[in-house]
């Protein structure tokens, strides 16, 4: 760390400090936050918020800011009404706010479950790769992490899932579909497996749902109500990254039950208010998705002409390579102003979808790499 | 709970849950959230915000708006360097932004501290009545909690905590000064004291330090770098609950430590520009602290006059008592549309110094009480 001229203390070293154990040498989570001219490497939906959001978001600001000396309303009754709203409306399954919780960000959401459902002596099971968080935050609430690997085409391998459920019986179980990084999705019918064979929670991570067109697995709550969670977010499809807003839907218990761990009146006045505005832009925001969702297929055809690989993605980015060293090649497209994420699995790259222009860069960058590694030449041979 | 109508699920109950045993029977934190004309419940600070702050904070958003589709900016440097100007020039220590952690309120402040020091298998001392919240966060990441009974005059007895600290050997203590619900301040001289002891970390909650005119714990960071943590809030004095925002002052390190276990873009975009944007507004804001501090002066005079007898303060409250069933005074309190705060502990109640008419308000109700109890009377006698 690099600490300013002045700063008292400095010269107290991280080594000592009575850190538990398991964190020490760790390193802080995050994507490097550069100052590129093409930013594709946090799946953020790149078209900003309508002016007609902002304008409401504005006077809604001007309406609470003179309330900012009270708590805010602890429960976000009106924010977990209007998501309830949401979620009935978007995947035909008709829920109420009581079924609804909303937390800063899925992590937090996420982060809430494990401390109710995981903790010391318990376990969560996720098929990697995936989330990266996932591991993180059960680490962070001490919950052991059982990763299982996924097949060669990076998909879920159910025997191998149905397996390990049924060796170390996890309390919970994480699917994340569409799957970041990859963003394949696992079918309902898979998902009613995994769910069958679970002793404990399965909670299926859905931030990237609306960039797929098959069903939420919310259709699955009514048969499995005491196993299922599925969780969400508005950061990518809802343009809403800066926001902060996560949430789940869940039979009402496992409101009940995340209330008993939530830090009080941890959704502050001002991202209820926004999240709530947010919802209320919905046809304006969705209708990005529509858009990024032919930028990914336009994409994925360019990709595969120039001789890479791909898993087919029903998210808002694309799972690329495969390369022998893929942190060089990350580096190559950074030179070329290009910023995408090297996850550090399977020789591949993820890479978000853009703005066409910003797609453009990105598919202008991976040509020449394309060329320089004779790809293209293989592809045609 | 009270399911809406058609709620999905809603047979399932939070018995059939596979939650975590500790958690059994427990039931969700929070003061009441109920609506009475007069509210002096949570220590807020009655004055809103100035239109000036107002004006300038929907400015703000509307810069920042167009920008919501992006994650905020992680390690929120910015609000760091604005918190660290303020507590220099407030505290007489001059810290820069490596001293300074932010995050959703003192209470994710604290969470993430226990998370890095806390956590299974180790222990957290606190003396009580204290803020409740302290053994309720240390519950969640698994830390025991180990508490210390208060003096008759509910300060701190040196001699009990020091033998305290001596048997137990706890890995953090809290020191709450002044202290949540007493009001009273811990002096520096028993703070060193405590520190000498502690063979771990001390964190000293100062979320009501604008309120006293005694020096800051600040002023003990350079002597003891690695153990000494001072946490503090904008919810207060700042006249920002609604915005939730907590932070630290300490040795860089213990930064670096948060920032292993702190969740990823934890603080949104508004929440930082918000805070920003009252802590350039801060000599309007402090302005009230002093309007405050004479009130609270006022109604203490007044509350002894009447019989009652109650802590010296040196925060936005008052502890007072006494009496054989709070419960039922806070009731008869509540039945005169003031809503103060029963924190279930010696026989006393604690009300927030609201504007000069709703202390007026709480004073009726009060002198009211008195006189059906004779309280007047026996003091007169």
């Amino acid at each position: 760390m690099d600490f300013r001229p002045g700063t008292i203390a400095a010269e107290t070293s991280l080594a000592d400090l009575p850190l538990r154990e398991e964190l020490r040498g760790k390193s802080a989570y995050g994507a490097p936050q550069l100052q590129v001219p093409i930013q594709l490497n946090t799946n953020e939906n790149p078209y900003p918020p309508s002016a007609a959001l902002v304008e409401d978001l504005v006077a809604e600001i001007r309406r609470l800011a003179p309330t900012l000396n009270r708590y805010p309303e602890r429960d976000a009754i009106e924010l977990r009404e209007e998501l309830a709203a949401y979620v009935s409306t978007r995947t035909g399954v008709s829920v109420t706010r009581d079924n609804l919780w909303a937390a800063n960000g899925s992590n937090e959401v996420l982060q809430q479950l494990l401390q109710a459902f995981g903790g010391p002596g318990r376990a969560a099971m996720g098929f990697v790769p995936s989330y990266s968080m996932h591991p993180i935050l059960s680490a962070g609430t001490q919950t052991e992490f059982l990763p299982v690997e996924r097949g060669a085409d990076f998909r879920i391998d159910m025997k191998t899932a149905l397996a390990a459920i049924a060796e170390k019986r996890p309390d919970i179980v994480f699917v994340t579909t569409p799957n970041n990084p990859t963003g394949d999705v696992t079918s309902l019918a898979e998902l009613t497996q995994i769910i069958e064979a679970a002793p404990g929670l399965v909670i299926v991570d859905e931030a990237y749902a609306e960039f797929s067109d098959k069903p939420s697995a919310t259709t699955l709550l009514k048969t499995y109500p005491h196993k299922l969670v599925v969780s969400r977010t508005m950061s990518k499809a809802f343009d809403f990254a800066g926001g902060r807003l996560g949430y789940f839907v869940a039979a009402p218990a496992f409101v009940e039950a995340v209330m008993l761990v939530r830090l009080p009146y941890h959704l502050s006045v001002l991202s209820q208010a926004a999240a709530i505005v947010a919802l209320r832009h919905q046809d304006e925001t969705l209708a990005t998705v529509a858009k990024l969702s032919e930028e990914r297929d336009r994409v994925a055809a360019q990709l595969h002409k120039l001789g890479f690989s791909y898993v087919d993605s029903e998210s808002n980015f694309l799972f690329f390579g495969s390369f022998d060293n893929p942190h060089e090649i990350w580096q190559r497209f950074l030179d070329d102003g290009v910023l995408i994420r090297d996850v550090g699995v399977g020789g591949h790259l993820r890479v978000t979808i853009g703005l066409p222009e910003e797609n453009d860069a990105f598919l202008n960058a991976a040509a020449a790499i394309a060329e320089s590694l004779n790809l293209t030449k293989e592809n045609e041979s």
